[in-house]
């Protein structure tokens, strides 16, 4: 959590710039007191082939499908002004790539349920917890922690 | 928005059946007043190694997962009657590939909130508004509509 | 239903045990009396360039995304124990194989609405009607059970 699934025509990012999103979108939710590695972005190219909008195939598209799980919106004071925050967060990391490349670009995200997540074994600790501060330090899971 | 991922095993659908597919799917949203563009379909060969139903590897079979969010069903009138309509007109799309190929199909669908959701940077114009018309007449989006 | 993707690093799980964890995965949802045949594990290998952890491509990392249809905790008896006897059962066939390579693992589980399912054009039988029990027994769909 969360888990950022991006579909994107080849040949449209590469690694550097692939790195790079995933840094910048990493730094949305460490900003927010997260731990690093709780951030999976993973990316798919896509050929025109396989990738149809509006019935039509495309080779220069980028989708992202997020997946929040650790701090849903909805358990959050002031969701709807967080919401609109984080939205253009997330646009002004995609937009300047996707201008470059002169790709199209869409996302959504989806919120899960927290207690239907664990990391390595473990049930991630409670937000803000001092537990997980100590997840966020270390950047990876303690299993002293779960003990607590 | 909707987005369709479907998963099948390769060597079953041809770029022009992937196409046919794809432009059907999109006139079922159309038809409902939604803009062309709004309809994302992805192709994804599975082989049968990475392919697993029931424990067994397959090497005939078409899985989608759709996710709805411009367009609930549970914001419509008469949600239960649409639903049924709208999984028999997708049956009627699938049915005739798969059965050319010898593919067991399965799909599923969710919903997932619509003020989560942008395209190029915007946030899509309300459901039947005169915003959403002119997008739907030029299948693309306008920077103009955000600004109204 | 259920529907695992599993995105894993390459040359860290063989075909052999790609198998074995499906058919594992399969035996937790036939012994709650679902037909083999509703289990889905599809594997996706992604590259370190196409995998970012906390922002950083990685080697060894295995993510799963579930999601469950036709049985869903909220609708049992007990579900927060049966949460967690399934989160338990689910490590259980995760960690040796991502030990043995070394890998970290994370997932998470979604639950999607029954209505909105479908295998072969039809509608599933309910839980535990006969019906299903025929399903099970015949591991695959019959089109006289749409007609009861």
């Amino acid at each position: 959590m969360p888990l950022w699934n991006i579909w994107h025509s080849p040949n449209t990012l590469n690694d550097k710039e692939k790195e790079l999103i995933a840094s910048q979108i990493t730094a949305m939710y460490t900003s927010a007191g997260l731990p690093a590695f709780y951030v999976n972005v993973f990316f798919h190219p896509l050929p025109p082939s396989d990738l149809y909008i509006g019935g039509k195939p495309r080779s220069n598209f980028l989708r992202a499908m997020v997946q929040h799980i650790a701090l849903r919106f909805e358990d959050r004071k002031d969701p709807v002004e967080l919401q609109k925050r984080f939205l253009s967060a997330t646009d002004r990391i995609l937009a300047p790539i996707c201008k470059k490349y002169g790709l199209d670009w869409e996302y959504h995200i989806l919120e899960t349920p927290r207690e239907l997540w664990k990391i390595n074994g473990l049930v991630p600790p409670p937000f803000g917890s001092s537990e997980e501060k100590e997840w966020f330090t270390t950047n990876k899971t303690s299993r002293k922690s779960e003990k607590l």
